[in-house]
């Protein structure tokens, strides 16, 4: 018989990201060092890590998985520290197109599933932030549970997050914790970020750990940081500010099972009233 | 051609509900009288807002639609005062059956529609609430979706808040607002009353009213209140503490269809993906 561990150390690698790929590439490595140096079993790293998050440079620095020197080296480190990461996300080139994509590594550095960000990110907000992510991203087509040794768990991309049916679809197909690496801005992020992932959490009674990149004035999109842990209760057990640090925390797989006996949520849903079918 | 008012006015009576049933009409009556002489076109009153929230008391205190003193001295009251009532909820005896019902009332006193809470509440948090409400109710089986002159809005009672299938299903259906009675308790109301009352609002870009019971300390499960109502920006735009009181506000139509050209979230749904059913 495995015995499945019921906790686990999980740390939210809010980088600075930087104008410079290789910057960021050596960036990203050392924080999964020392988060590994701190006892961390899975490492997250933000959306767009090795690219500042701008349509021009998602398709300067989009890379294809077959030669991605960025995958070659979270995947290295991945192996060296013997940690498992979900490598935030690239613009990944695949035939023709440009992906925002979140490679998910074990601990040998071995792609275990890869998420495709399924809702792009188009907005123009009056006097606030406007952007339209579709002009170069394709969006994926797949919702992505992860099977590990400590736990099973979801991957949704930034503006994923805003849909609560691709959140329930995961804790239907058994995760207990989504991660999100996700790079809200000034606009969005003080009034939506934490109440969604808080929200995203209590419904579904998971885990729901968002990471972002750290706020950085000299980019053309400003980041909002704050990446924090949100327990199955809704709690905020930890959080960032904005500037790049590591945030560490222990997920336990008891509080989920515990939180869903005590307030029945998931079994209580009226599938006789409504009917939510995954159809990819 | 008929012209639709752009914005009207709500009033949220954040009833003291007592033992007495007598006591609690006529204090509804009184909230109501005073929320027209205020300007509100649509009055709502709190979950059972003439009972207290008890098992034996919903038995005892259960009323027939066709014989309710209750639902005849509101009726009487949105004819009088000329405005629209959704009278929180009562306990509704219908052949043999009791159901927690929200009765909705036209400005001429006539019943519009009637939600029944789907969702019971039944939890047992250790060290926290515990009640099951199926030992007495009877869930209901339908989505409630009013047309007015005003606006078309939905209801949902108290633990239905829960449930984001529900509020998506409405807000597809054309609800701009959505009416909801509840009586959170001292547990779950500072846990998650107003971060899940913010994102069904930021989610499907609606108004959320959410009107509880005041704090009422004598009486076995004590609400939480904090009426308050929400814009489909998320923000918190009144709100109540835990005394009796009316909490007005303008609920604004063009608020509504900003916010939803400005930040697509509705028709950015990945129907490809995930398809939600009404199945009533």
């Amino acid at each position: 018989m495995i015995l499945k561990k019921k906790s686990f150390e999980i740390a939210l690698c809010q980088m600075n990201v930087v104008e410079s790929k290789d910057e960021n590439l050596e960036r990203a490595v050392s924080m999964i060092r020392e988060a590994n140096v701190n006892g961390a079993t899975l490492v997250v790293l933000p959306e767009m890590f090795n690219c500042p998050y701008d349509n021009d440079k998602f398709v300067e620095y989009a890379e294809n998985r077959k030669t991605s020197k960025s995958l070659k080296a979270i995947s290295r480190a991945a192996d060296e520290n013997n940690v498992y990461v979900v490598a935030g996300s690239i613009p990944e080139e695949s035939c023709g197109n440009i992906y925002n994509s979140s490679f998910v590594f074990d601990d040998r550095g071995e792609v275990l599933d890869v998420h495709r960000k399924i809702h792009l990110f188009d907005v123009e907000v009056s006097d606030g932030i406007s952007f339209k992510e579709s002009n170069t991203i394709t969006p994926g087509d797949k919702v992505t549970v992860v099977e590990t040794p400590f736990m099973k768990f979801g991957v949704a991309i930034c503006f994923d997050l805003r849909f609560p049916e691709l959140f329930r679809l995961m804790a239907m197909e058994g995760a207990k914790l989504v991660v999100v690496p996700g790079a809200f801005n000034m606009t969005t992020g003080p009034a939506h970020w934490e109440t969604t992932i808080r929200t995203r959490a209590i419904d579904n009674q998971i885990y729901v750990v968002a990471v972002s990149p750290a706020k950085n004035d000299e980019l053309s999109y400003v980041a909002y940081g704050h990446s924090m842990v949100v327990d199955p209760w809704g709690d905020v057990v930890e959080t960032a500010k904005e500037e790049e640090t590591i945030v560490y925390a222990t997920i336990n797989e008891d509080m989920v099972n515990k939180i869903r006996e005590e307030l029945p949520l998931l079994k209580n849903r009226r599938e006789d009233i409504y009917e939510l079918i995954k159809k990819e």
